[in-house]
């Protein structure tokens, strides 16, 4: 969406000190588009255009450039103009943004914030990451329930131009307890002598401080709410989690999947801001781990040495049996492991899963089988497509149930079943399939089959 | 959360005809907690159940049950009843519904269903799946300019108990083109007697009714917004899709990324609802490619036949050197798959990223190469460790290489990089890989050091 071409416009208007210009580009379009226009240009840049926008707009551009961005902003040069841009962010995006600082940033920029939001920032950063807490904005309207719709309005209204969202209104009792919840839209549509705890919902889902967000984001997504309240284990009201959190958390937990699933142990942040020594231990852990495993593979292969020294044309189908195997396991774990994960399958289901699989399996591993057989004769005649081709069959069963149960089995064991990555089931699956494969190949040789088939 | 105890209690109410408790069961709590409460009874029970609501209520608690209960619930003598809830649904659950449903079902269904209501459904059962106009409602409060604050709440408070959102007010002209936005927190806080008109955002941000609904979700995404509105090609306001869409979509998509990347054709229905032959055809068909790629690799083995032969210890480590080479791959293009989806990444900077997985590469390899050597000597001895190691070092600098480039080749061809999944990559990681050992052995054969390595 960033437009090249306006970026060198902007640069003239900054030389030429167009105010009126400048002025109006940073305030005619959406934060957000106004973000995305201008996140190409320096930082020196960027500091320089903000000036011309009000200090609550500052604040929203800014919330909108992405994270790695707004972390080059605020070190050097940037540290005392951003103490009051911070005043102005959301409380939730506020404490995103530190999070990604440096501690000692962080220490530096605290002295330059009121007091008030000082406290904020500090409680809202002492909360585990991933916890419903550490997502949460303090930015909420709430009300008392003894008074009318007319009051509250009034009293929404002067709470409003503060509040991150105010379509839900949170009513507690004096001490803060969440008693009720009442929606910008039933006020509207009330009657204005109405008292707030006749109109009030008094069955309010609300979710404790220390939840996990991927359960949270399944209540926001199962009630569809717009915003969720959180409360701590005393039923008080401590922050809200906003609809536009819900998709960040649904990304961030399928981006946690995907690496889990390709063996990667999950980045605290993003990938464009992980070293390149941290990208090193977040993969070499699982793949130093198969290397062992893969002792296994190759222990059966040194067993069976003399029936590959007899019939060397084995050798060229093991990349095709070993690969076909971790492909069918994968593909079955992939299904199940993301099914699981958007509860489309339960834990009970398993048994009616693996039936169905085994059909899926069968039809999978006649066809592979066909293929293969083929394969086999033209590189090695027709006993060596035997065995391929049989080797084939059975490989592609056993590896799909052995993708269908490992997720089942990790979930039981209350395990992430993402953890049933690719490259794990294609190492599992590599020692079952060479086994079968040499079975089969010296059941098909003892008959004695196998006279012309050395040539390759 | 579905409470096992609960049903058998649910029953003897049912049989008992206890009005009053059923009554209270279907309307006490959030339509969605009654949907997860009641969701394992049959079909005639839950019908049964269902009576004791109002109409609005019946159809609330039906959209939240699983989609794939609903299409039970639909089909044999459960017709009638759902003619008159699918009345109540809101428009874009309604047509969810119907879209899973046999052709006949729907068909038979539209006669019973008001006109007005028919002709909504036909016309949103007309896009295309996956587009911006599939998923939105035509629910939504719309308003002319020329009114004030007083008349257009008036007007809210009439349109609001059919609306599915009233947050946002789609201000129109008399041919319906979408010329301005009010937000009802807007219209809250504005005085009476102002006119619309001038309160009014007129810069609105919409998509076009055939937009990919993954592209809505990251405006959605980008701009926060509570709902998006859907527009014809002339600008005529069409529909809206809310925020309960977006999290959805983001879900959707991330499980069609994960089905690819695990070379799996995405499935148009959930993994329940495909039967045994449409999860075969669903994968099948990648599993064939690829089996005839590896003919490239038995066609390496082939032609290092002698090399084989001379030292069958080098069969040994087939396994080690191919997994090892598709794991890295795997992970490198599971990393780069996944920021580009996120954006985290754009398509420019691949020439950083490269460079950058250029040191992850050579610390993976040497780490790998160590390891592998000593598997090498343990099995075969100093010189087949040796030829191992070196490999293994040129495999997974080579194929995490693949697995960076490839990803960003196929979004610059603009073919969805999820494309380069594990097991393409461990199939072209193979033969580069196997070429690479065969070179090695070849060469450090030829240095004579081989003598004491046949073993094993």
């Amino acid at each position: 969406m960033s437009d090249p071409l306006l970026l060198p416009e902007i640069r003239l208007m900054l030389a030429e000190g167009d105010e009126a210009g400048l002025a109006d580009l940073v305030t005619a379009m959406h934060p957000a588009s106004t973000a995305n226009f201008i996140e190409e240009l320096s930082d020196e840049e960027l500091w320089q255009l903000l000036q011309y926008a009000p200090i609550e707009r500052q604040a929203a551009i800014f919330s909108f450039l992405p994270l790695r961005k707004q972390v080059d902003l605020v070190s050097g040069m940037g540290r005392e103009r951003m103490s009051k841009l911070l005043e102005e962010m959301s409380p939730d995006d506020r404490v995103d943004l530190l999070q990604h600082l440096d501690e000692e940033v962080v220490e530096s920029l605290l002295p330059l914030v009121a007091k008030a939001d000082r406290e904020d920032i500090r409680r809202l950063l002492s909360y585990p990451e991933d916890s419903a807490a550490s997502v949460m904005t303090t930015d909420y309207a709430s009300l008392p329930s003894d008074i009318t719709v007319d009051e509250a309005i009034n009293i929404v209204r002067r709470q409003a131009p503060d509040r991150e969202t105010i379509y839900y209104i949170y009513v507690v009792d004096e001490y803060r307890h969440l008693i009720g919840i009442v929606s910008l839209r039933d006020l509207v549509l009330a009657k204005g002598s109405t008292r707030i705890a006749d109109i009030m919902q008094r069955d309010v889902v609300a979710v404790r401080a220390e939840l996990d967000q991927e359960e949270v984001a399944r209540q926001m997504a199962r009630y569809d709410f717009i915003a969720i309240p959180v409360v701590d284990h005393q039923h008080r009201l401590i922050g809200i989690i906003t609809f536009d959190d819900l998709a960040d958390i649904v990304e961030d937990e399928a981006t946690e999947d995907f690496h889990l699933t390709a063996a990667v142990s999950p980045l605290a942040h993003g990938y464009h801001e992980s070293r390149v020594w941290t990208l090193f231990r977040r993969r070499a852990g699982w793949l130093l781990i198969l290397v062992f495993v893969n002792l296994v593979s190759s222990g059966v292969i040194a067993a069976y040495q003399e029936t590959l020294e007899a019939v060397i044309a084995l050798a060229f189908f093991l990349p095709l049996l070993i690969d076909s195997g971790g492909n069918t396991g994968s593909q079955a774990a992939t299904l199940i492991i993301r099914a699981l994960a958007t509860e489309e399958i339960r834990l009970s289901e398993w048994l009616s899963t693996v039936l169905k699989e085994l059909g899926v399996g069968l039809a999978l591993g006649f066809a592979m089988a066909i293929a293969s057989f083929f394969l086999g004769v033209f590189r090695g005649g027709l006993e060596v497509g035997l065995i391929v081709g049989i080797s084939m069959l059975g490989i592609v069963m056993v590896t799909n149930l052995i993708g269908v149960l490992l997720p089942f089995a990790l979930t039981r064991l209350r395990i992430d079943p993402a953890v049933a990555s690719s490259p794990l089931i294609t190492t599992i699956a590599d020692a079952t399939g060479l086994l079968l494969y040499f079975n089969v190949a010296a059941a098909v040789m003892s008959q004695g089959w196998l006279s012309s088939a050395a040539s390759g």
